[in-house]
């Protein structure tokens, strides 16, 4: 941090929701959260709104593609957090953590895709539990 | 794609919103969208709401930094694009493309960062425009 001071802005972005819809969900067996290492080592799949089905045209197996979801089961957060909730380590702000405790409870992985079917990805590398809503996908 | 035929399910993702506050707002030159390439050259600031200044403990100079961001211009889309517009390219997918006319609106961009002054950050490499609200901040 340097010393220059910065006046502070007045909350400048509580001003206005943002809504989004799901776009699919995760498919997987897991319901409850453990070790983000253990869901990423199995397959997901990720079950796209069949009125969606077009925009997957150029995604195709052997890609990486980003997968952006919604933490839905996070509940509140701090703004500083013992990393992976391990206690010997030290606090880190929340921004510099991928915590699903953070202010908008937003994750980002990158997977590879095995299949395609259509509006169905089989995907490889994703650290989402069962029945999580996804946002987005692009390329990675 | 193969062939297996996969049930459609009914619209699984909208039987709710989700919905966000922005943590902060992008500052930059540019008032309008130009090539991203354009905006990338050049160093934006990232200010966050002052509140959340905690959040960035351990955000240092030299790092990466992955900024999710709601593209707030972006109105409504088709699930299929010629890539930048150009219509000489076939279309793709919006899944399999960056395009900010997508089903939701959020950016993804890895960026560096070069300065972090209390709730601060200046940064290289954001390609969103001036006043874009940020969602979320994560190490890349």
């Amino acid at each position: 941090m340097t010393a220059q001071p910065v006046p502070a802005p007045e909350r400048p972005g509580r001003a206005e929701d943002i809504t989004f819809n799901a776009i699919g969900r995760v498919e997987n067996a897991f319901d409850e959260m453990v070790a983000p290492d253990c869901i990423r080592a199995t397959p997901s799949r990720i079950v796209l709104d069949s009125q969606l089905e077009a925009g997957l045209l150029g995604v195709e197996p052997g890609q990486q593609l980003m997968v952006i979801f919604y933490f839905h089961r996070s509940r509140g957060y701090e703004l500083q957090q013992h990393p992976r909730g391990d206690l010997s380590r030290p606090r880190r702000g929340v921004f510099a953590l991928r915590s699903p405790r953070r202010p908008n409870p937003i994750g980002v992985t990158v997977v590879d895709v095995l299949a395609v079917t259509r509006n169905v990805l089989d995907v490889r590398g994703l650290d989402a539990i069962n029945g999580t809503p996804v946002l987005d996908l692009k390329p990675a």
